[in-house]
Protein backbone atom coordinates (compact mmCIF):
# COMPACT_ATOMS: atom_id res chain seq x y z
CA UNK A 1 0.00 0.00 0.00
CA UNK A 2 1.97 2.92 -1.53
CA UNK A 3 1.25 6.50 -1.81
CA UNK A 4 2.79 7.95 -5.20
CA UNK A 5 5.51 9.62 -5.67
CA UNK A 6 3.63 12.94 -7.42
CA UNK A 7 1.70 13.44 -3.49
CA UNK A 8 5.40 14.57 -2.53
CA UNK A 9 6.12 17.04 -5.50
CA UNK A 10 2.88 18.19 -5.71
CA UNK A 11 3.20 19.25 -1.33
CA UNK A 12 6.96 20.07 -2.45
CA UNK A 13 5.48 22.20 -4.98
CA UNK A 14 2.49 24.17 -3.21
CA UNK A 15 5.18 25.07 -0.49
CA UNK A 16 7.20 26.54 -3.03
CA UNK A 17 4.21 28.54 -4.42
CA UNK A 18 3.35 29.72 -0.66
CA UNK A 19 6.83 31.84 -0.78
CA UNK A 20 5.20 33.98 -3.93
CA UNK A 21 4.73 37.29 -3.61
CA UNK A 22 0.97 37.43 -4.21
CA UNK A 23 -0.13 37.99 -7.70
CA UNK A 24 2.88 36.77 -9.08
CA UNK A 25 3.07 32.95 -10.53
CA UNK A 26 5.71 30.46 -11.79
CA UNK A 27 5.88 28.13 -15.00
CA UNK A 28 5.41 24.63 -14.30
CA UNK A 29 8.90 24.08 -16.09
CA UNK A 30 10.56 26.12 -12.97
CA UNK A 31 9.13 24.18 -10.50
CA UNK A 32 10.15 21.08 -12.13
CA UNK A 33 13.63 22.51 -12.49
CA UNK A 34 13.62 23.60 -8.50
CA UNK A 35 12.27 20.29 -7.41
CA UNK A 36 14.57 18.45 -9.83
CA UNK A 37 11.58 16.30 -10.80
CA UNK A 38 11.11 15.23 -15.01
CA UNK A 39 8.79 18.07 -15.86
CA UNK A 40 5.87 15.75 -17.53
CA UNK A 41 5.41 14.52 -14.29
CA UNK A 42 5.09 17.87 -12.64
CA UNK A 43 2.81 18.99 -15.32
CA UNK A 44 0.31 16.13 -14.29
CA UNK A 45 0.75 16.73 -10.01
CA UNK A 46 -0.51 20.39 -11.39
CA UNK A 47 -2.63 19.29 -13.40
CA UNK A 48 -4.32 17.57 -10.67
CA UNK A 49 -3.78 20.18 -8.45
CA UNK A 50 -5.78 22.35 -10.55
CA UNK A 51 -8.55 20.31 -10.91
CA UNK A 52 -8.81 20.17 -7.34
CA UNK A 53 -8.74 24.19 -6.91
CA UNK A 54 -5.51 24.33 -5.32
CA UNK A 55 -3.88 25.60 -7.84
CA UNK A 56 -4.41 28.07 -10.47
CA UNK A 57 -2.56 28.26 -13.98
CA UNK A 58 -1.86 32.03 -14.97
CA UNK A 59 -1.64 33.49 -18.76
CA UNK A 60 0.35 36.49 -19.48
CA UNK A 61 3.27 38.28 -18.24
CA UNK A 62 5.42 36.02 -16.10
CA UNK A 63 2.25 33.38 -16.42
CA UNK A 64 2.13 29.97 -14.25
CA UNK A 65 1.17 28.48 -11.58
CA UNK A 66 0.04 29.99 -7.92
CA UNK A 67 -2.29 28.92 -5.16
CA UNK A 68 -6.03 29.66 -5.61
CA UNK A 69 -6.24 30.26 -2.17
CA UNK A 70 -4.56 31.38 0.77
CA UNK A 71 -1.87 29.10 2.11
CA UNK A 72 -3.89 28.62 5.54
CA UNK A 73 -6.51 27.22 3.68
CA UNK A 74 -4.81 24.64 2.16
CA UNK A 75 -4.08 21.25 3.89
CA UNK A 76 -1.97 18.33 3.23
CA UNK A 77 -4.90 16.26 2.95
CA UNK A 78 -6.30 18.67 0.42
CA UNK A 79 -2.84 17.74 -1.80
CA UNK A 80 -2.87 14.22 -0.80
CA UNK A 81 -6.64 14.27 -2.29
CA UNK A 82 -5.99 15.80 -5.53
CA UNK A 83 -2.81 13.67 -6.42
CA UNK A 84 -3.95 10.64 -4.91
CA UNK A 85 -7.69 10.63 -4.76
CA UNK A 86 -9.90 9.97 -1.65
CA UNK A 87 -11.09 6.86 -2.39
CA UNK A 88 -10.99 4.32 0.90
CA UNK A 89 -7.87 2.31 1.33
CA UNK A 90 -9.71 -0.44 2.61
CA UNK A 91 -11.76 -2.33 -0.46
CA UNK A 92 -15.04 -4.10 0.88
CA UNK A 93 -16.47 -6.80 -1.04
CA UNK A 94 -18.92 -7.44 2.10
CA UNK A 95 -17.57 -11.10 2.25
CA UNK A 96 -19.95 -11.50 4.91
CA UNK A 97 -22.29 -12.29 2.19
CA UNK A 98 -20.64 -14.79 0.71
CA UNK A 99 -20.79 -18.16 1.29
CA UNK A 100 -22.70 -21.27 3.18
CA UNK A 101 -23.49 -18.87 6.20
CA UNK A 102 -23.71 -15.93 4.60
CA UNK A 103 -25.58 -13.13 5.78
CA UNK A 104 -28.96 -11.86 4.12
CA UNK A 105 -29.46 -8.11 3.07
CA UNK A 106 -31.60 -7.58 6.05
CA UNK A 107 -28.83 -8.20 8.79
CA UNK A 108 -26.57 -5.65 6.86
CA UNK A 109 -28.42 -2.75 7.21
CA UNK A 110 -24.43 -0.93 7.66
CA UNK A 111 -20.77 -2.01 7.19
CA UNK A 112 -19.84 -4.75 8.94
CA UNK A 113 -17.28 -4.16 12.13
CA UNK A 114 -14.18 -4.65 10.19
CA UNK A 115 -14.93 -2.57 7.34
CA UNK A 116 -16.24 0.07 9.98
CA UNK A 117 -12.87 -0.22 11.52
CA UNK A 118 -10.90 0.50 9.07
CA UNK A 119 -13.49 3.51 7.86
CA UNK A 120 -12.81 4.91 11.21
CA UNK A 121 -8.86 4.25 10.93
CA UNK A 122 -8.86 6.13 7.61
CA UNK A 123 -10.73 8.95 9.06
CA UNK A 124 -8.22 9.74 11.82
CA UNK A 125 -5.96 9.67 8.73
CA UNK A 126 -7.75 12.40 7.07
CA UNK A 127 -8.39 14.78 10.05
CA UNK A 128 -4.46 14.31 10.67
CA UNK A 129 -3.67 15.83 7.74
CA UNK A 130 -6.82 18.11 7.31
CA UNK A 131 -5.09 19.56 10.42
CA UNK A 132 -1.86 20.28 8.63
CA UNK A 133 -2.54 23.92 6.76
CA UNK A 134 0.59 24.73 3.93
CA UNK A 135 1.49 27.49 6.47
CA UNK A 136 2.75 24.96 8.68
CA UNK A 137 4.83 23.28 6.46
CA UNK A 138 6.42 26.49 5.41
CA UNK A 139 7.16 27.98 8.26
CA UNK A 140 8.52 24.83 9.76
CA UNK A 141 11.07 24.68 6.97
CA UNK A 142 11.79 28.14 7.31
CA UNK A 143 12.78 26.98 10.95
CA UNK A 144 15.53 24.53 9.63
CA UNK A 145 16.58 26.51 6.50
CA UNK A 146 19.69 28.39 7.39
CA UNK A 147 19.75 32.22 5.80
CA UNK A 148 22.04 31.09 2.76
CA UNK A 149 19.65 28.78 2.15
CA UNK A 150 16.58 31.73 2.22
CA UNK A 151 18.59 33.92 -0.11
CA UNK A 152 19.75 31.47 -2.62
CA UNK A 153 15.77 30.66 -2.51
CA UNK A 154 14.55 34.26 -3.09
CA UNK A 155 16.87 34.93 -5.64
CA UNK A 156 16.17 31.75 -7.35
CA UNK A 157 12.62 32.91 -7.58
CA UNK A 158 13.20 36.52 -8.67
CA UNK A 159 15.42 35.38 -11.44
CA UNK A 160 12.70 32.94 -12.77
CA UNK A 161 10.31 35.96 -12.53
CA UNK A 162 12.67 37.66 -15.00
CA UNK A 163 12.97 35.35 -17.19
CA UNK A 164 9.88 34.72 -17.71
CA UNK A 165 8.56 38.20 -18.32
CA UNK A 166 11.37 38.14 -21.09
CA UNK A 167 10.66 34.63 -22.78
CA UNK A 168 6.63 35.96 -22.55
CA UNK A 169 7.98 39.21 -24.27
CA UNK A 170 10.00 37.85 -26.69
CA UNK A 171 7.11 35.44 -28.02
CA UNK A 172 4.84 38.51 -28.24
CA UNK A 173 7.13 40.35 -30.49
CA UNK B 1 -3.57 3.98 -2.87
CA UNK B 2 -5.43 0.70 -2.36
CA UNK B 3 -5.24 -1.99 0.29
CA UNK B 4 -4.97 -5.50 -1.26
CA UNK B 5 -8.54 -7.78 -0.85
CA UNK B 6 -6.41 -10.26 0.64
CA UNK B 7 -6.56 -7.91 4.02
CA UNK B 8 -10.36 -8.08 4.28
CA UNK B 9 -10.45 -11.87 3.79
CA UNK B 10 -7.69 -12.02 6.14
CA UNK B 11 -9.74 -10.12 8.73
CA UNK B 12 -12.88 -12.33 7.87
CA UNK B 13 -11.12 -15.76 8.23
CA UNK B 14 -9.46 -14.80 11.85
CA UNK B 15 -12.62 -13.69 13.19
CA UNK B 16 -14.43 -17.09 11.67
CA UNK B 17 -11.13 -18.64 13.45
CA UNK B 18 -12.05 -16.62 16.69
CA UNK B 19 -15.31 -18.60 17.17
CA UNK B 20 -13.54 -22.29 17.04
CA UNK B 21 -13.70 -24.32 20.24
CA UNK B 22 -10.25 -23.99 22.07
CA UNK B 23 -7.72 -26.49 20.49
CA UNK B 24 -9.29 -26.89 17.14
CA UNK B 25 -8.51 -26.25 13.74
CA UNK B 26 -9.84 -25.56 10.57
CA UNK B 27 -8.65 -26.70 7.21
CA UNK B 28 -7.81 -23.67 4.45
CA UNK B 29 -10.45 -24.66 1.99
CA UNK B 30 -13.12 -24.79 5.13
CA UNK B 31 -12.26 -21.49 5.47
CA UNK B 32 -12.02 -20.65 1.67
CA UNK B 33 -15.27 -22.18 1.54
CA UNK B 34 -16.48 -20.36 4.44
CA UNK B 35 -15.86 -16.68 2.45
CA UNK B 36 -16.21 -17.96 -0.74
CA UNK B 37 -13.12 -16.74 -1.97
CA UNK B 38 -10.76 -18.81 -4.14
CA UNK B 39 -8.65 -21.53 -2.38
CA UNK B 40 -5.32 -20.33 -3.57
CA UNK B 41 -5.67 -16.41 -2.55
CA UNK B 42 -6.86 -17.74 0.85
CA UNK B 43 -4.31 -20.05 1.29
CA UNK B 44 -1.51 -17.09 0.25
CA UNK B 45 -3.88 -15.21 3.48
CA UNK B 46 -3.44 -17.71 6.08
CA UNK B 47 0.81 -18.01 5.04
CA UNK B 48 1.17 -14.54 5.54
CA UNK B 49 -0.95 -14.85 8.75
CA UNK B 50 1.07 -17.67 9.75
CA UNK B 51 4.70 -15.93 9.45
CA UNK B 52 3.26 -13.04 11.21
CA UNK B 53 2.57 -15.33 13.84
CA UNK B 54 -1.27 -14.62 14.15
CA UNK B 55 -2.07 -18.24 12.86
CA UNK B 56 -0.79 -21.47 13.24
CA UNK B 57 -0.89 -24.91 10.88
CA UNK B 58 -1.84 -27.93 13.48
CA UNK B 59 -1.51 -31.24 12.00
CA UNK B 60 -3.29 -34.23 13.01
CA UNK B 61 -7.09 -35.55 13.44
CA UNK B 62 -9.33 -32.09 12.48
CA UNK B 63 -5.68 -30.81 11.61
CA UNK B 64 -5.87 -26.84 9.73
CA UNK B 65 -5.38 -23.36 11.01
CA UNK B 66 -6.23 -21.85 15.03
CA UNK B 67 -5.52 -18.55 16.18
CA UNK B 68 -1.67 -18.80 17.39
CA UNK B 69 -2.89 -16.31 20.40
CA UNK B 70 -5.70 -15.26 22.10
CA UNK B 71 -8.32 -13.22 20.09
CA UNK B 72 -7.94 -9.72 22.63
CA UNK B 73 -4.38 -9.84 21.58
CA UNK B 74 -4.87 -10.00 18.04
CA UNK B 75 -5.90 -6.42 16.46
CA UNK B 76 -7.07 -5.51 12.79
CA UNK B 77 -3.44 -3.73 12.83
CA UNK B 78 -1.49 -6.95 13.51
CA UNK B 79 -4.19 -8.30 10.38
CA UNK B 80 -3.06 -5.52 7.94
CA UNK B 81 0.44 -5.37 8.49
CA UNK B 82 0.79 -9.10 8.25
CA UNK B 83 -1.16 -9.21 5.16
CA UNK B 84 -0.07 -5.29 3.65
CA UNK B 85 3.30 -4.79 5.22
CA UNK B 86 4.07 -2.35 7.66
CA UNK B 87 5.52 0.13 5.08
CA UNK B 88 5.26 3.21 5.30
CA UNK B 89 2.44 4.45 3.19
CA UNK B 90 3.67 7.91 2.05
CA UNK B 91 7.49 8.08 -0.03
CA UNK B 92 9.26 9.81 0.85
CA UNK B 93 12.63 10.59 -2.08
CA UNK B 94 14.22 13.68 0.13
CA UNK B 95 12.81 15.74 -2.59
CA UNK B 96 13.82 18.60 -0.57
CA UNK B 97 17.68 17.82 -1.56
CA UNK B 98 16.74 18.29 -4.76
CA UNK B 99 17.35 21.16 -7.33
CA UNK B 100 19.05 24.69 -7.28
CA UNK B 101 18.24 25.06 -3.59
CA UNK B 102 18.68 21.81 -2.60
CA UNK B 103 19.15 21.51 1.47
CA UNK B 104 22.45 20.46 2.79
CA UNK B 105 23.03 17.05 4.95
CA UNK B 106 23.79 19.79 7.71
CA UNK B 107 20.19 21.23 7.25
CA UNK B 108 18.33 17.92 7.39
CA UNK B 109 18.91 16.39 10.72
CA UNK B 110 14.87 15.18 10.48
CA UNK B 111 12.36 14.42 8.39
CA UNK B 112 10.77 17.22 6.63
CA UNK B 113 7.83 19.05 7.69
CA UNK B 114 5.60 16.92 4.79
CA UNK B 115 7.49 13.64 5.48
CA UNK B 116 6.60 14.55 9.50
CA UNK B 117 2.93 15.11 8.83
CA UNK B 118 2.48 12.07 6.61
CA UNK B 119 4.55 10.22 9.68
CA UNK B 120 2.15 11.94 12.66
CA UNK B 121 -1.02 10.95 10.23
CA UNK B 122 0.05 7.37 9.38
CA UNK B 123 1.03 6.40 13.20
CA UNK B 124 -2.99 7.48 13.85
CA UNK B 125 -4.37 5.29 11.21
CA UNK B 126 -1.95 2.29 12.64
CA UNK B 127 -2.99 3.58 17.11
CA UNK B 128 -6.97 3.66 15.40
CA UNK B 129 -6.79 -0.05 14.12
CA UNK B 130 -4.58 -1.37 16.68
CA UNK B 131 -6.71 -0.41 19.03
CA UNK B 132 -9.71 -3.19 17.52
CA UNK B 133 -9.08 -6.44 18.90
CA UNK B 134 -10.64 -9.28 17.08
CA UNK B 135 -12.71 -9.78 20.05
CA UNK B 136 -14.94 -6.36 19.35
CA UNK B 137 -14.90 -7.55 15.94
CA UNK B 138 -16.34 -11.01 16.86
CA UNK B 139 -18.79 -9.18 19.37
CA UNK B 140 -19.84 -6.64 17.06
CA UNK B 141 -21.07 -9.20 14.25
CA UNK B 142 -22.53 -11.37 16.96
CA UNK B 143 -24.92 -8.26 17.70
CA UNK B 144 -25.73 -7.91 14.10
CA UNK B 145 -26.45 -11.90 13.25
CA UNK B 146 -30.12 -13.40 13.83
CA UNK B 147 -30.09 -16.45 15.74
CA UNK B 148 -30.93 -18.51 12.67
CA UNK B 149 -27.24 -17.57 10.99
CA UNK B 150 -25.39 -18.21 14.21
CA UNK B 151 -27.19 -22.00 14.44
CA UNK B 152 -26.09 -21.73 10.93
CA UNK B 153 -22.15 -21.01 11.43
CA UNK B 154 -22.20 -23.39 14.45
CA UNK B 155 -23.41 -26.31 12.27
CA UNK B 156 -21.03 -25.37 9.77
CA UNK B 157 -18.31 -25.49 11.68
CA UNK B 158 -19.27 -28.77 13.48
CA UNK B 159 -19.76 -30.35 9.87
CA UNK B 160 -16.13 -29.24 8.72
CA UNK B 161 -14.61 -30.70 12.14
CA UNK B 162 -16.46 -34.36 11.32
CA UNK B 163 -15.29 -33.99 7.51
CA UNK B 164 -11.86 -33.00 8.05
CA UNK B 165 -11.66 -35.65 10.86
CA UNK B 166 -13.16 -38.08 8.90
CA UNK B 167 -11.01 -37.22 5.46
CA UNK B 168 -7.37 -37.65 7.56
CA UNK B 169 -8.17 -41.32 9.45
CA UNK B 170 -9.25 -42.40 5.38
CA UNK B 171 -6.07 -41.14 4.52
CA UNK B 172 -3.99 -42.78 7.20
CA UNK B 173 -5.78 -46.42 6.83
Amino acid sequence: MKMSKGVEWAAHACAVLALLPPGSALPGEALADFLDVPPPYMAKQLQALSRAGIVTAQRGVAGGYRLARPADAISLWDIAAAVEGSAPIFRCTEVRRNGPCGASPAECPGPCEIAAAFRSAETAYRQALAAVPLTDIVAGAARTATAERKQRITEWIEREFRESSREWTSKRN
